[in-house]
């Protein structure tokens, strides 16, 4: 009878494995961030066709170490600062580890009642962690694109046209001359997934008015008035607004609880984009910066970016469970049980299937604790703000934003004997990829009011203050060899 | 500063996970399926508040092992014969914990460089082993459920109305006068996540025509050439059609070469949800009962169904990859890379953030190899095909549908006194209660033509011909105890 791998094998390598991971994340540090790989290397060295034959587990684990560990962006490698920098922690890789084993489903209660409960019981010490009101229920997805998703879809379900409930679950959006068209709001510096959640849910991708911020990038509330009314005039239907609590390109936090008026007052959802900054709302000192937040209709924070959560995790509370249930609940015969009164994952989303998300996430808490998040969260933010202090001293760079959190935007103003605003561009970006060639970090840009603009995220537990410094001391010297 | 757990500690915590994942496997068939627990038993013994400070690894793995790992239903189990059963298998299971330790987020070819070469290599080694042609591309996904969205949001976006391209991707689907309803075809058998994607992208549940299917449960031809007459001379715009391969209920396959003729004929989208029995196409004689796969725009294939690779892996095939990517790329400045001629696997689907899901797919195929693979399906299918033997041959008993893979269903034909459909059905749901109830096995059941109907699936890995007697002793036996 042909079976699994025989369980000594498997036993003996997955201590290999352990070793593996722990040898991995002690030399991360020592490896170039982006690995020196061309498009099209590693595809050549896998061969076109699938072995006939089984092959030793050692020999794949090998393959493994030589071909694909060198071969991969080193996301936990501390000099990553590109992007959102994360972490995949020790406690939330020995979770990630246990989950694989247990290889659940926890579509329905029944089929996986620990993590159904464990998934709610940690999405509400989250709740609590964030100073969220308890009528926020919290589940988790893969990804913050699929918890926004979810969340609009949940918005346009509620919506109502002249003659009551438009009951888009049932009756879809087309072919009806009552439904106008459906539109989102988002300030201009809202994250894609808000755009591609309008395309999914079929309100169209033009449909989405993206409101221009102020200074600090932040929506402007006018603006955002002033969109509403129009399409108001025009006789579309508003679905929601999206305010965000730290942007991608500057971390910036829209006004929410202006938002959170602005929408009682017009019968509007509101979905608030936390998927990077809410973790940092488990400080009392960052959780004031989002102040609104608690009035919001649905919510997503992503444990995954900066709650040192492996990949994939994404919470989304919502205040209004029915509805979301209402909006998603589909049970055919063979998924009906005879348990009542608990909660079915699947009723709460666009998956069927569901991973054991929670267990991760209950480690990295516990692990860590409250105090020790908040501890790292403020660490981070510490680093971020030397570095924002060091770039506003020297007169040869400009900080480009605000930071309120881990992420700081700067630009190089050289060459020092002036240029146009393509030429320090073009500088920028050469100085980007001459600091990324270097090995031990890698930044990403953004482009802010038209201008090409480097980033520091910082995020990972691996990343010191020397890391920091150490980067500062080569963003300077860089900029100063590339202008000499 | 606070770091992640220290490596020491790290290094021993994972080989101690190593034991307890090798021991989780080792013991869990001497478990119960479903684990001794009621509704809100496990959310009780958690802390209502989150703990204020660290606790120490081994406490948490402790409680893991005492509160957690019992409490879950046992999907390794190999007396799971459930939904459709499933197996995380050894090799996976090492690819799981060491994607957990790269933590990549994929979503780039720069931010991940083997894993999006990695994936789309292995895709086409399924591919291969499928018999499909090269002109496929395929991708993973975490679940069937979103591989279907993204292939039905394809065909949506390939739409043309009178005016020509319908662009549903900017303009979106309501107050547009000129876009009819849409409308989607499956047979009575499919899968509901085909009724989700319906709501999700907008087209309504009423708008999925569930097609009657015949007495092997194969959708029927004329019933969907005429489906589609009646919807097109009401002016409705037919999006795709969705042919099963592999039913939930039954497995059942439908007509799919017939459904492709028509669907070329007609000029629709062709989707092919082969979520469950596309594994077993890597088998000719399996492979054969779905001719015309090979015809169809979008298919769908879960590895972590019947593949022995841990949950989520999904792959979502398409002939048209300048389509797919044309209605979902959207690429803001802040993921603009300079890389040319690669693949970011964000451009093809809702996801921006991409786990490295390759990796254990790829361990699975190289240990077993394509023979191996093929011998565990083989395997399968005759512990159902001997188990479906004794059925039919046992008067007290009926087999409710064909048996073309590895699932039987089944039905009590007691009260031998004779007695109602209703009493059958009745007698029928107690009797699945009372094996349920003993704990060596899990079924789950289905509702056929009406009729209450027991389900055997066979899909993990540890389950052998040994096991397969033994329920049905026990279903005799509990059968005859019920009646006596």
């Amino acid at each position: 009878m042909p079976g699994d791998l025989p369980a000594d094998e498997f036993r003996r390598a997955m201590h290999r494995v352990a070793d593996m991971v722990a040898d991995y994340l002690e030399g991360v540090g020592d490896r170039p961030v982006l690995p020196p790989v061309v498009p099209g290397q590693v595809a050549a060295a896998l061969p076109a066709a699938p072995p006939a034959g089984p092959e030793p587990i050692d020999r794949v684990l090998d393959d493994y170490r030589t071909l694909i560990e060198p071969n991969v962006t080193h996301w936990n490698h501390p000099g990553f600062l590109a992007y959102f920098a994360i972490t995949g922690s020790g406690p939330g890789i020995l979770g990630e580890a246990l989950a694989a084993g247990l290889n659940v489903n926890a579509m329905l209660w029944r089929t996986g009642p620990a993590p159904t409960e464990l998934e709610e019981r940690v999405c509400d010490w989250l709740r609590q962690m964030m100073d969220l009101p308890p009528v926020f229920h919290g589940h988790l997805n893969d990804t913050a694109s699929i918890s926004s998703l979810v969340g609009l879809a949940a918005a346009r379900h509620r919506l109502a046209g002249p003659a009551g409930l438009l009951d888009v679950r049932a009756r879809g959006l087309s072919g009806r001359p009552e439904v106008p068209p459906l539109v989102l709001y988002a300030g201009d510096q809202a994250h894609s997934s808000i755009d591609k959640a309008a395309i999914v849910l079929g309100l169209g991708a033009e449909n989405v008015r993206r409101v221009e911020s102020d200074d600090a990038f932040r929506l402007s509330l006018p603006a955002l008035r002033e969109a509403i009314r129009r399409d108001r005039d025009l006789g579309r239907l508003p679905v929601a607004v999206v305010a965000t609590a730290g942007s991608t390109s500057t971390t910036s936090v829209d006004p929410i609880a202006g938002v959170a008026d602005l929408c009682r007052e017009e019968g509007i959802w509101l979905h608030v984009d936390a998927a990077y900054a809410g973790s940092a709302a488990i400080c009392p000192e960052y959780r004031s910066l989002m102040t609104g937040i608690e009035r919001a209709d649905s919510i997503v924070v992503n444990p995954h970016k900066w709650l040192f959560t492996p990949v994939d995790c994404s919470v989304l509370f919502v205040r209004d469970l029915p509805n979301l249930k209402a909006a998603f609940s589909l049970v055919p015969e063979y998924l009906r049980t005879g348990d009542s009164g608990v909660t079915n994952l699947m009723d709460l989303g666009v998956q069927l299937g569901r991973r054991f998300r929670s267990l991760k996430l209950w480690m990295v808490i516990r692990a860590f604790g409250v105090s020790g998040l908040q501890e790292r969260i403020r660490e981070h933010c510490a680093l971020a703000a030397w570095l924002a202090g060091e770039i506003a001293k020297d007169p040869r760079f400009e900080l480009a934003a605000p930071v309120p959190f881990s992420t700081v935007c700067f630009r190089a103003r050289m060459p020092s004997t002036g240029g146009t605003a393509e030429e320090e561009d073009r500088f920028n970006e050469t100085l980007m990829a001459a600091i990324n060639a270097r090995g031990p970090f890698l930044l990403s840009h953004t482009v802010l009011r038209g201008r090409f603009t480097l980033r520091v995220a910082i995020g990972n537990l691996r990343t010191t203050r020397q890391h920091i410094e150490a980067l500062w001391r080569l963003i300077q010297e860089s900029a100063a060899e590339l202008e000499g």
